[in-house]
């Protein structure tokens, strides 16, 4: 059996050593087009920074240890150019001596991946500009930071590496412009969440420009459709991906009109015994059963693994991707998994969201913090759909569990049932993830009745009946400007100051004593509802628009956050 | 309606404040024995340290509060002395004016908690002792401290409230001898994976003593069964604890033989309108059926939540709990779910068990660690049993994920399967959950056989082939006396100098390397075997055994870390 494998990092690289443990026997080949196999692309903005340190250590295997080890046969610097699937014969160019091979194959992976994209910007030959993608892309990076000792730097995109790049660059003492396209930053999260994140990339100095697309490059010079420009001494270009399939036109192997690979269920491409891995195939959704890009280097590494599996005559088992993802932005980490409600608009499926920032640890232990979060369900079912959080703690750990529970098709009660390790340093008594659980059950029962955070601008510009029943030294600190404060310790007796001819709207800090409350007074015969997100999640979004300078309603009035830390709600234990 | 409620911390203020949002009307009192309501218990050992500053933070809530914000009746110094579940009444004394009065009842419910178990030890009053499980025991402790200014105390078990207290009085500076009766600290991990725990505390500065009881106490003196004296000058207790349910004597309300309170699914007694939760029943496990004590505090708040659901008339869903529990000591973290072996020595289940230490986040990021993992599954149909982890990281998230797992009864296979979020600062590509669900499926298909790490030391004691197959620069920093270093580099080349007529037992640093191997192995032809747990299980063993000071085998040469560190495997991204 002769297996031959097309790109050495991450679903390649998994491929090629599965296919080793499982037949000892097999040939097998690996063509790279790169200089290096298996390296951390993950990595590479960290070390811009510096906090990887050495260049060479983001280089994780050489093809001497891919043959020691594994008797593998990796190829570098070798670019396959086309695939003949019916001759089940593929041609590789060395990119070096420019020679031209042609190599059988029993079986044959494609693992390509994505390059970037650079569009065709006018003046961008003027510029300092470069991609952060590959181990040459982060060298020519190093080198221009080290000879140029840059000011300012300009990242276009906002995405996975855009951000990590200008967290790193900035880190580096650079300063940084972020631009992006659309309106917001952080896509894997929706907008509402993303406020966190551009809260706080602009805390630590980034400027950050969304809604904007950049026209053209000069010397040291953005120029924006806007017409603003920026001084920049260089640009790092992070604005997305293509699939580097270029090569298997009329290989029988089938594209999508953007190029990605179609894979069945066990991953085989139109072509037979030809399979295909990583950031250049489409996947299925299991919520959606819709096929969608996937990059990501578990997927990747998961689906090289299966391929081995099905080449060995094993039966694999398929049940489609959520898609799961964390950023680290400074001190607050943003974490999603499954599908957003931009996902989502385009399903037809029902859904519900509730908010809630519940601490993430004990509140009177040293570090304590909130989990800014949401969660997505299906109406009805309960079904969980999805789910984000931003935190200075651990969002991970949350979209993890949730992540599992989506996995398994669990509803919104299951999430109340868990049972999540607990001790004072590492969370609390009820988990954020039980929480959410429990405010989403209780909604999906019809239990109360809720608007979003986002829902509250209006009701106030419309004079809506909007109480903030926190006490009184936290509206004093810092309050939505027309919302009334009743708090809750006094709220049952003076329920005459109320219209009940009028729905109520109620928020308090985090939305917890407003659902206490939202629920009296519906047992009271109000019309009552709870402000979901409450005044943390109105404070985000009041903070990303003095930002953005425009859309701002600005109606906060100072800012509470300390005294409002020692409320007993949220020491839970 | 007329709810009562017995216990006012977890169980008991949980219920309390659901039934108030459940029924606007009834009328609610809860009782607590104590001077406080709603503390948090498991910060009390942060209070010792200075972790937690402040004594008045532990305390949550207060009857004003309770009053103010729920409208519940909240009476603190109020033990329950009887309850008369034919009447519907208690009787209740004020434990600072002796007046003793009946209250009658249309739901009770009972969250009494436990007490510390203090034995009658011979000479206990010559010395200065304490318990720590309520806010006037850690008041105790620290008067003591703050007016002695003791060198050293001496803790008594090795359960979570004593190890917190070790922990935080060394954190303060005093020394510390902890005194464990059983032959493993961490009873919530199985010995094995206790080892961690011990070493990290040993390192640390506390003296550990396991498989040693307390005889007697004399002035400054503990005197151990051993003979052993130890020059003291306090004590903690924190040898177990007991149900507080002597008021049920004669109630109606069945206990069991050490006092728990028998509950059915919908946490009812065997008392009409008599519910019961926390540390004081025994709920059902969900993997084994059988009912068992669970002293923890979300499950407590769950339990009290649900009982009010029920008392309103709602329908709840009781699936059974499987306990997870999480504890620090200094900077290891040790982590545990579902059954462990100790567990499961008795109830007949067929299980099977693997050891890894995969890197907790990618290799070449500062702060990097392993993750010693362990999971337990059952033989065959690979359904998750339990899983523990030590690590410096966040042993946690990997806890919360199969603790989710197994309430949806997944299998090892699943595991394999997961979308858990990955970025260089959070996780590995292939996430620790990820890589023993690997390695768990392999095992139960039979693609391998292992043996324990603990079985090494038999292995070479009888003259077996064992081979590490680490590269020589690593094998030369530290191994396993006895085992021969024959380098995954150069193994294929060198199967003549091994004895194929006997087993070929087979290790690396972490199991990964090893395994690799012995699938090569038994390809060509060899009975190969890999060391579940390889070189690092063994060397915190030996480092355990070394403080230990008996039944050490001394098998180990050297100590390999930071060049293990470097290597490719472990760098995965």
């Amino acid at each position: 059996m002769k297996i031959i494998i097309i790109g050495g990092v991450a679903g390649g690289a998994s491929a090629a050593a599965r296919c080793r443990r499982l037949d000892e026997n097999a040939e097998i080949i690996m063509f790279e087009r790169g200089p290096v196999v298996s390296f951390s692309n993950c990595c590479l903005p960290y070390h811009i920074s510096g906090v990887v340190e050495k260049e060479e250590t983001l280089v994780l295997m050489n093809p001497q240890k891919f043959k020691m080890w594994f008797n593998i046969d990796a190829r570098v610097n070798s670019n396959v150019i086309s695939v003949n699937s019916n001759a089940k014969t593929i041609q590789v160019e060395n990119t070096v001596t420019g020679e031209v091979t042609t190599e059988h194959y029993d079986a044959l992976v494609v693992s390509p991946g994505a390059d970037s994209v650079v569009p065709l910007f006018p003046g961008l030959e003027k510029i300092d500009n470069y991609c952060l993608k590959t181990v040459p892309d982060v060298s020519k990076i190093m080198s221009f930071i080290k000879e140029n000792n840059p000011k300012h730097m300009t990242v276009v995109g906002g995405g996975f590496i855009g951000l990590e790049a200008a967290e790193n660059l900035r880190e580096r003492g650079i300063d940084v412009t972020l631009i992006e396209g659309t309106d917001q930053i952080i896509p894997f999260v929706d907008r509402d969440m993303s406020y966190f994140g551009q809260a706080e990339m602009v805390r630590n100095g980034v400027e950050i420009i969304i809604e904007d697309l950049v026209e053209a490059f000069d010397a040291r010079k953005v120029i924006l459709k806007s017409g603003k420009e920026i001084e920049t001494d260089g640009v790092i270009l992070a604005i997305g991906v293509k699939p580097s399939t270029g090569f298997l036109k009329d290989s029988g192997v089938e594209l999508n009109e953007r190029g990605y690979i179609k894979v069945d269920d066990n991953y085989q491409t139109t072509a037979k015994d030809v399979y295909a891995a990583g950031d250049a195939i489409l996947v299925t959704n299991q919520l959606t059963g819709q096929p969608f890009p996937l990059a990501m280097a578990g997927p990747a590494n998961k689906q090289g693994r299966l391929i081995a599996d099905r080449i060995n005559g094993r039966k694999i088992n398929n049940k489609g991707y959520i898609g799961s993802g964390v950023v680290k932005l400074f001190d607050l980490n943003v974490a999603s998994t499954g599908l957003s409600e931009k996902m989502l608009v385009s399903t037809g499926i029902e859904y519900d969201v509730v908010y809630a920032a519940p601490p993430g640890i004990v509140g009177i232990m040293p570090g304590n913090h909130l989990v800014y979060s949401k969660l997505i369900f299906e109406k009805d079912t309960g079904k969980i759909l999805g789910a984000q959080f931003a935190t200075n703690g651990a969002p991970d750990k949350r979209a993890d569990v949730i992540s599992t529970a989506i996995k398994a098709s669990m509803t919104v009660e299951d999430l109340a049932d868990l049972e999540l390790c607990y001790a004072p340093p590492f969370g609390t008594g009820k988990d954020v993830v039980n929480k959410v659980g429990y405010i989403a059950s209780n909604l999906n029962e019809g239990a109360f009745k809720q608007v979003r955070f986002s829902e509250v601008y209006d009701l106030l510009e419309t004079g809506e009946q909007v109480i903030d029943v926190r006490e009184a030294i936290e509206y004093e600190a810092g309050h939505i400007k027309g919302a009334v404060n009743i708090p809750m310790s006094s709220l049952r007796q003076r329920l005459d100051e109320l219209d009940k001819t009028k729905p109520v709207y109620v928020h308090c800090r985090t939305g917890e004593r407003s659902y206490n409350m939202t629920l009296m007074l519906k047992a009271n015969g109000f019309d009552a509802y709870n402000v979901a997100g409450s005044y943390e999640f109105v404070k985000a979004y009041e903070e990303m628009m003095s930002y953005n300078h425009k859309n701002r309603k600005d109606i906060m009035v100072g800012n509470c956050t300390a005294c409002a830390g020692q409320l007993a709600e949220e020491k839970s234990a």
